[in-house]
């Protein structure tokens, strides 16, 4: 930290931020805004010494120039390069970059270690729910089972909207753009690609092994049915895109994220619009939930501007013990499967004689509709999704099925 | 720290445990099992060098001895004077003494700063949940515009059985009291004490200002009729006793205890049996919710080792920009009013009148039974709770009023 006085008398500490987006403009107001504060809590009195923006300013200037960076750009490139030029400095760096740690934190992460700079991304998860806190540091000791994630914000608008308001896909798509809760090419959430990025965090964090974007399995909510939901409500469930991180008790990881059907007594089940919440369950502390707003610019910006008091604060960064777990190879699931099919005697057993050859059992099943409109709707007990796929598989060959089979998750109690 | 190598070869850190009750004899059990986790993280082999129990151990002794000290005692003395001497000796002191901060907390809390000492109480409110580490770190520089929690898992058993069960609130003590979720003498947690100690902590973490236990006004559970939480459900309201503190337009602080109906879509009305929860507004990070089991020796130590890690970190402890703030006089509520009369007409304009006296608006009422079984029941806007209480006496003196009026708050959009 420079050693000239700020302002107020304080020494000054200066904070360079790369993006000035929704979140960085916000922070730059944040930071003057709380300034008095900031500076009462660490001594320091910080100041915005040079902001990137996409048509302004030197990055690397910027990084050298300054005490701390703040990176809220997004994307891989120029981000990584620079917070590597911070790191290797031993600058600290807070970021809210999930894209970027998702993918290159195998090496950051090491980086910052080795010279011994922070690097803080409570932002890059959740919005302003601080559960990159939470795991990283009040339960950095206490063993984790499973961690289970609604960390999409965009996507939990749309399917509250599908389920409150009774819209279609589409409808509560444009609803969500309208309000500003989803972007003109909405892809990365809808495919649940950007949470994926989120919960390979969140699993790295829970149990110190290394995650990339690419070990989690995702599927996203564009393909889901109204009707689905309809039919779920006569189960009394809910419809989620939700992330989970667990470790098998074979000791591998599963990181995964796919729509789920949840009871409406699972903390995760009323957690409505653009609101994430994250549970964590530990034989330590039994759940614990934590919820709130999962984007806009102010909340993100308030958990950067956390994140930076932080490392102001000057504490030892946790040194995570990396361990390297095997990824699960197949993981067990209940599932709700909806077949349309010909109105034709037999057509219930058949299906079940199939899902029986996979061991897989039927909880409930009902049959719908009449003449073209028939279909077969079921929930299944858990079964190795493999099991499960192969059974679709073949009950998609059978004749009297019409169009594709739908799968959906759900939630068990003694499950993911 | 000492210099003597531990087992593993770390730093041995001596840690002295005060107290071994259920917390104190789970926490020893973590800090072995969790021993080789704790020192690849802070680099720090932990030991307990000391634990003082009802009938052993020298309490002064097992202070100079340590590095560090853990009181889990509980109570006023002989906790207050150890945890002096600890500080006082610059030791950090990790506690969970509800009672001890929010009685001498504005002695304790200079103390630690003026000799360097961390003090440092997660697990003093709401067990597992950590509510203190969000709002004393990760929210520090956010302004807080009001915190309502659900602190005390005793009551919030006994009301869950009682709303799901339909027990009296006799049946669901004793019931609490079997399962090991209420003491023998239940007075302290039904009676909102425990909630009150809690929520003076969480008010001074929010605001910054110095709030006793004494400032905080209570009521407990007791006088809770089961009737109460039927009429309650036909307004779709569930019974929670609920902790509120807040910063009032004035720049004055309120905090308090109380029975509180709160629609079925607030985030703490569906928490239920021994949990606790706590939701955190701002209007910079809109509303962000805690959850997670209150009490239990496994949760709490959790808490305290979370701690314990966190002043292993060496992190200098957050400067806290104390103020005085007023108390407030008063602050407005709606209610939930409930009075047996006498089966004739002209009862419901004679209480409307006088509740118009004092400015006092009905929401909604319902005339329930007839004959000895009359009752009127209503549901008040918010009015000032002075007001409230004057208009409650006068109703009581009218001469078809029959036993003492109920009233209970109730949760208002634009209010606590």
């Amino acid at each position: 930290m420079s050693d000239n006085p700020g302002a107020e008398g304080g020494k000054t500490v200066k904070i360079g931020v790369l993006g000035r987006g929704t979140v960085g403009s916000a922070l730059i107001g944040l930071l003057e805004e709380r300034a008095a504060v900031i500076e009462a809590e660490t001594g320091l009195h910080p100041v915005v010494s040079g902001v990137l923006t996409r048509s302004q300013g030197d990055g690397e200037q910027i990084v050298d120039e300054a005490d701390v960076i703040v990176e809220v750009m997004g994307g891989l490139e120029p981000a990584e390069a620079l917070v590597r030029r911070a790191l290797m400095a031993g600058k600290p760096v807070v970021t809210a970059n999930k894209q970027l740690l998702s993918r290159k934190g195998d090496q950051l992460f090491p980086l910052a270690s080795e010279h011994g700079a922070a690097l803080r991304y409570e932002a890059a998860v959740g919005g302003a729910v601080p559960i990159v806190r939470v795991l990283g540091d009040t339960l950095s000791a206490t063993p984790v089972e499973r961690v289970h994630g609604i960390v999409n914000g965009t996507t939990n608008y749309i399917l509250t909207a599908m389920a409150k308001r009774g819209e279609s896909y589409a409808e509560a798509l444009k609803d969500a753009q309208d309000a500003g809760f989803a972007e003109a090419d909405p892809t990365e959430d809808v495919s649940g690609s950007d949470a994926a990025a989120k919960m390979a965090l969140l699993a790295m964090l829970a149990f110190g092994t290394w995650v990339s974007i690419d070990d989690v399995d995702h599927t996203g909510i564009d393909k889901l049915d109204l009707q689905d939901i309809a039919y779920a409500r006569e189960f009394d469930l809910a419809l989620k895109l939700v992330g989970t991180a667990e470790k098998l008790a074979d000791g591998s990881v599963s990181v995964r994220v796919h729509p789920m059907f949840l009871p409406m007594t699972h903390p995760l089940a009323s957690v409505d619009g653009s609101y994430n919440a994250v549970t964590i369950e530990s034989p330590h502390v039994e759940e614990i939930t934590l919820q709130g707003p999962g984007a806009g610019g102010l909340p993100t910006a308030s958990a950067v501007l956390g994140d930076l008091i932080s490392v102001l604060h000057g504490a030892d960064e946790p040194k995570h013990a990396w361990v390297t777990l095997p990824k699960a190879a197949d993981v067990d699931s209940a599932f709700y499967l909806h077949f349309e099919v010909d109105d034709e005697p037999g057509v219930l057993s058949q299906v079940a004689q199939v899902l029986g050859l996979q061991k897989i059992s039927i909880r409930s099943v009902a049959q719908k509709g009449s003449g073209d409109g028939a279909r077969l709707v079921m929930i299944t007990h858990r079964a190795p999704e493999s099991a499960m796929a192969a059974a679709i598989g073949m009950i998609s060959g059978l004749g009297f099925v019409r169009g594709e089979p739908r799968a959906i998750r759900v939630f068990d109690e003694e499950n993911a």
